[in-house]
């Protein structure tokens, strides 16, 4: 099998029709807990990015003074990071990055102004009433894009599958530059946005960008993806304000259905790989999140997602129990006890022949984990909780990265309501997922979750009716990180953050970086722009002043970086 | 222990606090598949209400003729009963009765009129923005009962416990008739209804009464319990036009909260019990079905209703499984799994010391089912399904009267809707339920059931936590169907639909009934109007104009026979 890395980089193919799903946890927890990491350990994959390491990074103390002035800081204006670390930025070479990065500084009122403007766009895709909005939103961008200078095409996607009386938004297709010199970078994210209401438990409105006094920007869309896609435009004005000339030709694609199911857009990207995206080198998307709250990642993979449906139907219609309890074989019943036998407490998958199709351990593997940072502590602030499953970090990082897991979401068509209903549900349907790894199949991963319910159903004896399906399968992805692209990306995190990225995989599942990487043939990176804690898909979703300025920086400084990369 | 039937009539205790809720089931079966039933099987419990026995009742033919004109007749003023039928109500003795009957033929399309502007009232009691239509409807009723000259009360009863800023629906206590030459009957019913929107499923906009040719009348209320309760205000009013006086004291008591927990209400009657309820003699409760479509019957049983809840938890918030799977030990695959050891397939309950509770079988009660008129296939058509745990009458109707069932009804806090959501819920909330029956004792059985769960819970090894407690519980009961209450109504019924009733237990819970029972220490009475096809709580609820037409009859011969029964 051809292997570029230890961790498995295949051949792959198209197949995922998934959502992508961002982190759901509502976590609020402030982002300065921590200092700044400042380890610096040996990337496992290359050097070449690490030329730069012998500046001075920030110290600990630097780092607890920098905690200090974000916490005091009541104004957008005042500065928010240490001094140690404007020094660091500003003693690296490059002179071009020295100019963009003081404008962005300069401009942080007004690129604050403009994600308040987008956020103040309710672009709920998965609500039909607000598809005027999300139109909106796609009409904001082109205005934006188009007052900048770029060629901007609004590519219609024709009619909702689910909902045949509804046109989809447009995809956002945008160019700026095209000189033959420079390089050309494909860039993705979404202008669309979760549900989001005051009443859910909201501590602001939530269209309305509320910026705290500690820095904390709250908003729906703020993180998830408004801010990175707003990064690209912001990058682009600020160099055309510090008269620093652009460094490569920069293609955009933005969606606006990507939180539900970013319906039509694999058939665009196949369409367009050809055409609008050909001259496309390398692709970058800013969609997830870092690890944690302090160190900045390159992702270099995911998980798949393969979620399934377990239906079991009896009566004709919901039966009342006081009625029928007792006489009625109850679908409910056996659904749990279907359920029961998939996973057990400590995660192990139960379902024979899932386990087996995973890549074994290669010893460069086992070196990877000890390094990355990443603290227990962190998960249990994350969970809310201390329930993990297990208590160190390496089986945890594994558990996440590179093992596959079973989870029950929940079950449709029983009661589910506060308070009390006395019904027997005719129909339920239980819905679990398995997160895949390589080198798990899709097909076969399906055949045996369909043979093992199926057993295990048969053993009730019961006269309900089951029926067990995919609602949608999606590869798991895993790139090379020794291409320029991360290479690049890896310098501009450094010049930008004063620390090494980790390269990190994920356990989540964005589905369009597989299609991107099958459809141009070229390497996609993953370059988040906000923090572990930001509560994408939750109440009170946020992005930091910090990440969203200092984010800027970074996508401008990666386009610099993969200007200097050389063509081979 | 003091019995007075084989079944069991034990003292009983104030303990109800669960909420009414009917059958839940949706079947739209119409109600001339099977001919009238014509048995005729000796009562078990007396023969003074048989005296009447001996006359014609309506042959097979006259049924199958009865069916055709049903559904063939196309407006409300043609008749709907066999010949037969008619004769016999006409036959039988009683000229007051005589006069009555054809008076409320006379005044069908006024009553029908009365049910549709009580129907366009949406006094949906569990909806905070319908309060105001649910007092309009107490109103309604106030207005309807002072012009046929009845004394009227609206007792208010306080705020409404889970919203402090909601007043509860008043409840209608009411007089006509103070002559202490008659005797007093107490009865009682709803005003209040389930929530339905035309977008359920609704065939007909559901607050407009619509009837079809068939005489099927559509509509929210309907049934349950609009119907019934203008079923005592019509027998009013055709008494006073018939010329014909009124039997008994009727005192009444329409509540306004009743699917939604019947708030306030216990204590309202354990208030009057000494006060305006002092001289009832009996009581009389409409709001309950026959067993099937065609047999009327008389209910004296009931099974109680604990409702428990099984809660875990682990996670601060609800997490992505994609971030989060395989390194958290998830509350919903904890609760499957316990949910799964308590009932199984064929509605075992596997926990411990609930069975052994019942109370055992008598050689007197081994008799009673053969001639219950019930069929399986009855079971089967409001199933939906074949799928019952039993294959024979006797068995089935055992297990909805007299032994316990436990039945899952769903999952609060996890994924509930269609479509895929990749969530870890945080916390989750197994419903379930134990219908109880004699002997069952309320405490005994929830200490099983707690130690239960917890067992099995504690076998996991899980490091979330379990919380198991009662919703609410309620005791079962059982009435005398010997006492004179029911011998008038038997006769009532064997008057109006020309065949002797069965004598019932209900598989579900009112616990207004035991309410009454002991708060007035007289026997209770269900006389159901309508069938068990009526749906109530479903979508497409619905009475047959037969059912109330006939069931106004029903009502007012009731009493008359109640006024022959001699004052021990």
């Amino acid at each position: 099998m051809p292997r570029t890395l230890a961790l498995g980089v295949r051949p792959s193919h198209l197949g995922c029709t998934g959502r992508n799903l961002h982190g759901n946890f509502r976590s609020s927890i402030p982002y300065c807990l921590r200092p700044l990491s400042t380890s610096h350990h040996p990337s496992p994959f290359s050097n070449r990015y690490l030329l730069e390491r012998s500046t001075v990074l920030p110290s600990p103390r630097d780092t607890a003074e920098h905690c200090r002035r974000i916490t005091s800081n009541s104004t957008q204006t005042r500065p928010y990071l240490t001094d140690a670390i404007r020094t660091h930025q500003a003693r690296k070479m490059a002179p071009k990055l020295d100019s963009f990065f003081s404008q962005v500084d300069s401009l942080s009122d007004a690129f604050i102004e403009r994600l308040r403007a987008a956020v103040a766009i309710p672009s709920v895709s998965s609500d039909a009433a607000r598809r005027p909005d999300v139109v909106r939103m796609a009409h904001f961008l082109e205005s934006e894009l188009k007052t900048l200078g770029a060629h901007v095409e609004l590519r219609p996607l024709g009619k909702q599958p689910d909902n045949p009386a509804l046109d989809l938004p447009p995809v956002v297709l945008a160019r700026y530059g095209s000189d033959p010199a420079k390089r050309t970078i494909l860039v993705y994210g979404h202008y669309d946005v979760q549900p989001a209401e005051k009443s859910d438990g909201w501590a602001t409105e939530p269209f309305d960008l509320t910026v705290g006094s500690d820095g904390r920007m709250f908003g729906r869309g703020s993180t998830d993806d408004k801010g990175p896609v707003l990064g690209w435009l912001n990058a682009i004005e600020a160099h055309q304000k510090a008269g620093v000339d652009f460094p490569v030709n920069l293609l955009m694609c933005f969606e606006g259905m990507e939180e539900y199911g970013s319906e039509g857009l694999d058939d665009l990207i196949i369409a367009e790989a050809p055409k609008f995206f050909k001259d496309a080198e390398a692709v970058c998307i800013s969609d997830n999140y870092w690890l944690g709250t302090e160190k900045p990642c390159l992702t270099y993979g995911l998980r798949g997602c393969n979620y399934y449906s377990v239906e079991i139907s009896g009566p004709g219609a919901d039966l009342h129990s006081g009625v029928f309890g007792g006489t009625a074989q109850e679908p409910m019943t056996d659904l749990v006890r279907v359920l029961g036998t998939l996973v057990d407490t400590s995660g192990k998958i139960l379902i024979p022949g899932i386990n087996e199709q995973v890549a074994p351990i290669t010893a460069e593997e086992e070196t990877l984990y000890d390094n990355i940072s990443f603290t227990m502590e962190t998960l249990h602030e994350s969970l809310g909780s201390k329930t993990t499953i297990f208590e160190d970090k390496k089986p945890t990082l594994m558990a996440r990265w590179r093992y596959p897991s079973l989870s029950l979401h929940g079950v449709e068509g029983a009661f589910s309501a506060p308070g009390a209903k006395t019904v027997i549900p005719a129909k339920v349907i239980g819905k679990f997922s398995i997160r895949t790894v390589p080198d798990m199949e899709i097909e076969k991963t399906n055949e045996l979750v369909y043979k093992y319910v199926k057993e295990q159903f048969a053993k009730l004896g019961s006269k309900n009716t089951l029926n067990v399906y995919a609602q949608h399968t999606g590869k798991w992805w895993v790139a090379s990180p020794n291409h320029w692209n991360f290479t690049a990306a890896a310098k501009a995190v450094e010049r930008v953050w004063g620390v090494a990225p980790d390269f990190t995989r994920e356990g989540g599942s964005i589905p369009v970086t597989l299609t991107f990487e099958q459809a141009t043939g070229k390497n996609v990176l993953l370059l988040p722009m906000g923090s572990s804690t930001d509560g994408a898909h939750s109440i009170n979703e946020k992005l930091d002043k910090r990440n969203y300025i200092e984010g800027i920086k970074l996508l401008g400084a990666y386009l610099h970086y993969v200007a200097e990369e050389p063509k081979k």
